[in-house]
């Protein structure tokens, strides 16, 4: 079974694309044939988008799915005209708010990822750059302006956790790999041992280290199965010992790392 | 005048961010104080998030609005039971979509961002690793695996765009700065000449450049107003003489930018 999925917006798809996925993570069994409509915001436009929601209804037999975060009311109207099965989700929520806030909505377009102000987007640009500028234990001086210092061994997902923050959130996000001798002491570098309170560990199941190293450095030892369980094992260990908050990176992804070990730390975003 | 916002979630609580945040876009002259609650996946956590609900309702003398990306049942009733305006994303969605598809919903939880298989994020820490090594002009010779190349004068965006590029459609986005030499002559240089179709530009305000130079070489000749508009002269001179697709990345976000990118382009994501 086969549907044909599209996402329409009047930016730039990203949140009708965010709330669709969440939706269709329900029906697993389903394949889904997915097109993103950006920039909907004439009347040509949507009638284009129309002309190829009806194309696909044709094509498929069934309704293609519709999710839109379209705001314009003449816009809206023309598109709950196609053959599709369209999910306003403007439509759903604006009113009851409009309601509760007692207060007419803008009804402007674009207005999620289109508006940036000068001090966010520097916010964002200057995390960034801290972040770069302490990746992979470098920099290690400047880690009283870190907002976290993410510490595992080599290649347990340390650097897009800690891009991925800085982007998303503005947080200063360091990353420090431990060494083969920091283990083997069980003792934190003097570096780290300074700001103790930043620390937040990353483990990973050894069979999966085995992999990820294994495509970038096959069959040295560094990428070993038997060198992989031996640094998990005692990276868990110092984790342990220190008292440093961890979790593994195995069956999570990027964003629900970084929502728990903000959530752990308790440290403020900087951008919302 | 002043609102308490909560996002529910079972999960990481973005789904429910990015709903909630799209919505009070529409609201701009309303103040929102912003808490997320992530994994509510017990009845106890339920009612606390009710009881933080009932207090804020009572502190505020107004309602709280709520969004809700929840999908389990019965805690799905103990917050239609709080004090809050509660905004069910998954009761307004789910049912319309399982007549449609014929097919009931998992009802599980924490589907959105908590999954990974390991193709997904092998694919993820590629195009991460791949956008790290070819950044501000290192590694023009491997531009072949390349899916773009983003160029423009230093300081106007490209680094942050190719890592969010990166990270959120595993692209491999390398990013070349021009130097005043490449401008002077108003030819580009061969390693780009070579894969001219990869090549978008970003240009900026020179304004706006300034503002970012002086923060990072306060008064340089590099920062120097008159260099900043120099040089985004000469540069979108530079694009439109090659035909290169650009745009400026003042007033959009670096969402914005790589979602135009990608249409401009044509390039497909590797990730979705």
């Amino acid at each position: 079974m086969k549907r044909t999925i599209f996402f329409l917006s009047d930016g730039t798809g990203i949140t009708a694309e965010t709330l669709g996925h969440s939706l269709l993570t329900q029906f697993e069994q389903i394949q889904f044939d997915k097109i993103t409509i950006p920039y909907i915001d004439s009347v040509e436009k949507a009638q284009q988008a129309v002309a190829q929601i009806n194309h696909a209804a044709e094509k498929d037999g069934v309704k293609p799915l519709v999710f839109s975060t379209l705001v314009n009311p003449e816009i809206r109207s023309i598109l709950a005209n196609s053959s599709g099965l369209v999910l306003d989700f403007f439509a759903a929520f604006i009113h009851p708010l409009e309601k509760e806030l007692e207060t007419k909505s803008s009804h402007r377009i674009g207005r999620m990822h289109g508006l940036v102000d000068y001090n966010a987007y520097m916010t964002r640009i200057n995390a960034v750059n801290y972040t770069l500028s302490h990746d992979d234990g470098i920099g290690s001086k400047n880690y009283a302006q870190a907002d976290l210092i993410l510490v595992g061994v080599s290649r347990c997902g340390k650097t897009p956790t800690c891009l991925y923050l800085a982007l998303q959130f503005g947080i200063y996000a360091a990353n420090y790999p431990f060494t083969e001798e920091d283990m083997a002491d069980l003792k934190l570098p003097a570096a780290l041992q300074q700001h103790k309170a930043k620390l937040f560990g990353l483990s990973i199941e050894p069979e999966r280290l085995y992999l990820i190293r294994q495509e970038r450095r096959p069959d040295s030892r560094y990428a070993s199965l038997a060198q992989c369980e031996l640094e998990v094992k005692k990276v868990e260990q110092l984790f342990r010992k220190e008292n440093i908050p961890y979790l593994s990176s195995t069956a999570r992804s990027i964003e629900e790392i970084s929502s728990s070990l903000l959530t752990t730390l308790g440290i403020k975003r900087r951008l919302s």
